[in-house]
């Protein structure tokens, strides 16, 4: 990755076996699985080892060059500090020129473009999901094919509402990632919700700026039943489908696009194909005036150093240190840290710990400077490259995602997961040609191609910036087609009561 | 509720005007709403107020008789010590004798017995929903009518699995939680799982005592995409409906019932009503050998002393204070207290405060003494009146019931709430005849002719008791009818990575 770097990764499908020299002349000492690391020179006990150029931690024993370097046999530093980092010192503007592209958007009354037509049904809480999934159900049924030009009705299922400490500082966190994904582009500015009555999060908080809110709500005296409810939802939500069904897609700028970025199941191709490439993606996109948006809170708090120094302002630092703090603490009171991330497969796919997961997974976000950070359940406020606090776990990221106010989520994967959401687009990228060639009818990109030396990286990032372009304007998603989706995961720090 | 009271609730449709005489002579001095409390005397500032014969506050003014007394009006105690409580005071058995009733039931190879015939499939994490929600459809639709003597097909889907710090002490309970779900008699032995592949929770974790597993690993080298994986989930799943098809319900006596009592929406009758009738049932059910589960920590942390002292043992008893200090730590760790309790609908409905509430939660567990402590997610171990010790958050203690082997749910409700599981039938029981009126097809039972003097408690109790042993043998709920359930909702106290 760098030629500073000690170590290298096995790229071959199936890895190398002991006994294999490479064009450089290295013997391997032992089998390496493909992804895995391989030292390039004698490494000392206690001896840094280096990818991508920064420390991922020191030599548990004496490693000679040809060494499998495993998880075991690397000691993982201690987090950085957060005092003394540098401050915008890399923030200069990409010299990168605006692409002349255009996508076809659902422009939507306050301004903002979505790249799907969607009725969502918010829910201020978990008990009235059962009927309220009914209901959609048959409005899909039997309103739906009546209104062709609407992509879908959806409810936003939560097990947020009540029996939780909704007077806790943490609630403001589930609270508004329910109201910024009922405001997403995607569901055009109509905003209907079901209501049991009696719950902790009545309307008027969930929504406390729309009076009259279009509200079902079950416990009202005139809701005779379950018919009764189920009508009057139905009633309602056809009234949003007639005038969603007069919405039409136009010619729209870069500009308008927000995009979401995540991986999930990496591995060490994460890092050298489909993360690396997306970067690229991400500055195009950002360099046409768009909004990229990358996150995962555990994964970068090891390369937290870079982040600052790419802040495009020191309020951006300090929002950046302040909610990787947060983090901090929010796992010590659950009594774990940063070393909570790393998951079987991570290892398994040759990322040895959290600290070379996190190189991996800041390269997604190019090189543009970072012009904000999102709170999580936030809605993004400003354009360009921006970090939205978030979890690292794939469905809680993709929700808050969607609260920040993406339209298309691109998501790489080196293991394979055919995780995505239904209320945008979610375009898969494989870090490897064997997954894309197994996974054919799930991973929409491949990223493989670049760590076999056939295309650059620069070139599979026109590859994704095209691809996300016609996704945004209406092409569909592998998962579109099947018709499967993840459900939305709530980020809830505070207790259950 | 009690001769030496000095509070009653008006129990009168609508309320009662100001100027209103009571048949003792009382005349009330303002309007008081349905289900809301009247002072019966004369009440000085600092006084007690008792409900139940407990004191459930004090008056934070003088407050004279026919006065309305709201949460304004009473100053919630502090929470009941930990120490020298009474220890197994009351705990003598029933006097009840057991009832000669059965129900017809599915027999199990472990000996336990289901009230219903499903097959359940496990997920290790949500990044397989999307596509294990797909099989599910197309099981339904395509191989379900094959086999009409299995009432229906379900994933347990969840938003665990990775991206959760599963090294976390308390991680063990929402794993255990999906593990006892799966083992839940209405499920007939039968164990199918599906797994991403490089996900925290490994099935080897999930399923320690379970190999070979009969699982679908969507990472495996041989399932080569969507359709390959959604054949191999409806090829397993064929292989459990063909044997679940050949059983059959057989008589059962009632002792081999696991029952789990939950109130949800409640107010101010829950405690005169709904909740005394099902604790009727209840002392019927554990009389005849049977087990009834209650729960609600934080609904019953203010009514301590009455569990420890009907605890059967000083052992049981000392579990009942672990766990209810547990969840004092769990809140005080969350920045919150029990106040957190009580819903804006529980105020509106006439319950002031947390203390009261536990009074007519706790109401519900009946007389019998407590055989045991359930911990969250474990599976009930031994049979009678058991305290499952979950949140009160109804989905969440919901999941957690059906995870400690409850096949029936009975569900209390004052202000009205469809919830319901999929997994074994929720019967629906309404503490106000005007409820079950307006809801006439989602309550199943109305409880409200006892406080119109009508029905006795024993009378309300017995008509419980025969509705959940018609629904233990097939009888349908309404929910089950119009095929309503909720979500799961695991209970994760520990962080998100």
């Amino acid at each position: 990755m760098h030629p500073a770097d000690n170590v290298a990764i096995v790229a071959n499908t199936g890895g190398l076996p002991s006994g294999s020299v490479t064009p450089d002349g290295l013997t391997l000492l032992e089998r390496i699985p493909q992804g895995h690391k391989v030292a390039l020179g004698d490494i000392a006990r206690g001896q840094e080892i280096r990818r991508y150029d920064v420390s991922i931690g020191t030599a548990s024993h004496d490693l000679p060059a040809g060494s499998w370097i495993n998880e075991e046999r690397l000691t993982l530093p201690p987090a950085p500090g957060m005092n003394r980092l540098p401050i915008a010192t890399r923030a200069a503007p990409l010299t990168r020129k605006p692409r002349p592209a255009t996508f076809l958007g659902y422009r939507n009354p306050d301004g903002s473009v979505g790249t799907r037509n969607l009725l969502g049904i918010t829910s201020t809480v978990q008990c009235v999901s059962g009927i309220l999934a009914y209901a959609v159900a048959r409005i899909r049924a039997e309103l739906l094919p009546k209104y062709p030009n609407v992509d879908g009705v959806l409810a936003h299922d939560h097990t947020y509402g009540c029996g939780v400490a909704i007077d806790s500082q943490d609630a403001e966190i589930p609270i508004r990632t329910l109201r910024n994904i009922a405001a997403n582009p995607n569901f055009g500015g109509a905003l209907m919700a079901v209501s049991l009555g009696c719950e902790k999060l009545q309307p008027s908080r969930l929504f406390p700026e729309r009076d009259p809110l279009d509200l079902v709500r079950f416990q009202d005296e005139r809701n005779s039943g379950f018919d009764a409810i189920v009508t009057d939802i139905m009633a309602r939500a056809e009234n949003h489908l007639q005038r969603l069904n007069q919405r039409e897609r136009q010619p729209t700028r870069v500009s308008e696009l927000v995009v979401g970025m995540q991986c999930g199941g990496s591995d060490a191709f994460s890092g050298v194909t489909a993360n690396p490439a997306l970067g690229v993606a991400s500055d195009m996109i950002v360099a046409s005036g768009g909004t990229t948006l990358f996150s995962e809170v555990t994964e970068v708090r090891d390369g937290i150093e870079q982040l600052t120094a790419r802040a495009i302002s020191s309020d951006v630092a300090r929002d950046l240190i302040d909610w990787l703090a947060w983090y901090d603490l929010y796992l010590a009171r659950g009594g774990v840290d940063r070393s909570a991330n790393t998951t079987p497969g991570n290892r398994a796919g040759g990322l040895s710990n959290i600290r070379e997961k996190a190189m991996g997974s800041i390269i997604k976000s190019g090189s543009a400077p970072i012009a904000g950070v999102v709170a999580p359940g936030a809605r993004a406020e400003r354009r360009g490259l921006l970090f939205a606090a978030t979890p690292a776990s794939d469905f809680t990221c993709g929700t808050l995602q969607l609260a920040a106010g993406a339209t298309v989520h691109v998501f790489t994967t080196g293991r394979g997961t055919p995780y995505s959401l239904e209320a945008m687009p979610t375009l898969k990228i494989s870090t490897r040609s064997d997954l894309a060639r197994r996974w054919h009818d799930l991973i929409d990109i491949d990223a493989g191609p670049v760590a076999e030396g056939n295309v650059s990286l620069e070139e599979m990032g026109q590859i994704i910036f095209d691809q996300i372009l016609a996704t945004a304007s209406g092409q569909r998603t592998w998962a579109e087609r099947h018709g499967i989706h993840n459900s939305l995961a709530l980020f809830n720090p505070a207790p259950v009561t």
